[in-house]
């Protein structure tokens, strides 16, 4: 009944509906008839269109994620690999901002083994993009900052875009991207010589491989009522 | 039956247990013994625990943004004063992790009184916050940056900090604080000459008092499906 490549379709027809229709406005007639599909066709592959959510929602940061990696192993400057991926992840918050907000709100009603799969994605997604970073602080291009800290800032300050920021407004996305690079990057540059910022890193024992200081991996699985279960799920 | 002072009492109790035992552990039983009352007695201020969110969230911000006019007004350099702010901010931000991140899930299903209100509690709090921004911006001490925007990259990257951070982790709230101020105070400190940086702000005729550029005000109001709603209902 499943053609190979069909599911990839419906994901990204499901997600472009989401991105230009919003989630709640997209119906599975919709998502049917961009397809050509008759809408019971839809259900070989899902039940509803809430379980659409959430693979589309793995298979976006997935995507981005494999952007990420191709970012790191590119050559170029650490000052310049982190630009194209700060870039890239601010483009990807726009183009989904309504399914970002939408996680934020729907993710702790999931089911667990739900939940696990995009906290997977979001992990691996986290992971590869305090590489690029984490490459800067290695080579002393980069203040021997915290990577995993240094990256999960800048990711906030991204992640947060869907609160204020409204298509259309009177800055543009390359406007607010250009603001964003100039105010993070300048703060992580280490214009005080390379090898200095490297010997005080492996100095403070705080090797580049270590746990992310101060950063548990799975918040979510201790204590402390309803908040924390939200940790464990952080969104990329 | 209402006395005064008594109802700021009951907030203040909700909202130290909701940050001790988190908001879905917290009963109205709860509060009552913290207080000394019978639970009967709560109800005569709110029918509901639910009902105490939105006055409680209320009463936080308004609470943080008289500090941050009083950061604003005091002696001090910009920067001192914006990493008071930051500093104050981190705080709140950490003490009533579980708050926000209960913000973020219900807000959309708030009755719309309830959300113009925290709206209007959340652009004061915003406002006061840019502001501090503005004056080191006016005086050349920031860089020329727009304001608006780089106050929404500071609180975005401060906002984000419930889905990440772990009380009792590696690193502590003042580690991180820390971090933060240095990354993010870094990028905006203007340091090649004070007058260049205003003169220059003011040929891009990006006045101080402008309308924040691309950053309405309420976005909220326009259409565009779901997602949208929230933006309007931007945390702080």
């Amino acid at each position: 009944m499943r053609r190979p490549g069909r599911y990839e379709e419906l994901l990204e027809t499901a997600l472009r509906l989401f991105r230009e229709k919003g989630y709640r406005a997209t119906s599975m007639q919709d998502i049917a008839a961009a397809m050509g599909l008759r809408k019971a066709s839809l259900y070989h592959y899902v039940k509803s269109k809430q379980d659409l959510l959430v693979p589309a929602y793995q298979y976006t940061i997935a995507n981005h994620a494999r952007r990420l990696e191709e970012i790191a192993s590119s050559a170029g400057s650490a000052r310049e690999k982190l630009e194209r991926a700060i870039a890239t992840h601010l483009q990807a918050i726009i183009d989904h901002a309504d399914m970002f907000a939408l996680y934020l709100r729907e993710v702790e009603s999931l089911p667990e083994h739900l939940r696990q799969a995009v906290r997977a994605a979001n992990r691996a997604y986290r992971v590869r993009f305090e590489a690029i970073v984490r490459q800067g602080v290695e080579t002393g291009e980069f203040k021997a900052l915290d990577p995993a800290v240094a990256a999960l800032l800048i990711l906030g300050a991204c992640n947060w875009l869907p609160q204020w920021y409204t298509p259309g407004g009177r800055m543009s996305p390359q406007e607010i991207t250009d603001l964003f690079l100039e105010l993070l990057l300048t703060g992580l540059l280490n214009e005080g010589g390379r090898m200095d910022a490297y010997r005080s890193l492996h100095q403070a024992d705080l090797g580049p491989r270590d746990l992310p200081a101060g950063v548990q991996d799975r918040p979510g699985a201790q204590g402390r009522g309803s908040g924390h279960g939200v940790a464990g799920d952080r969104p990329v």
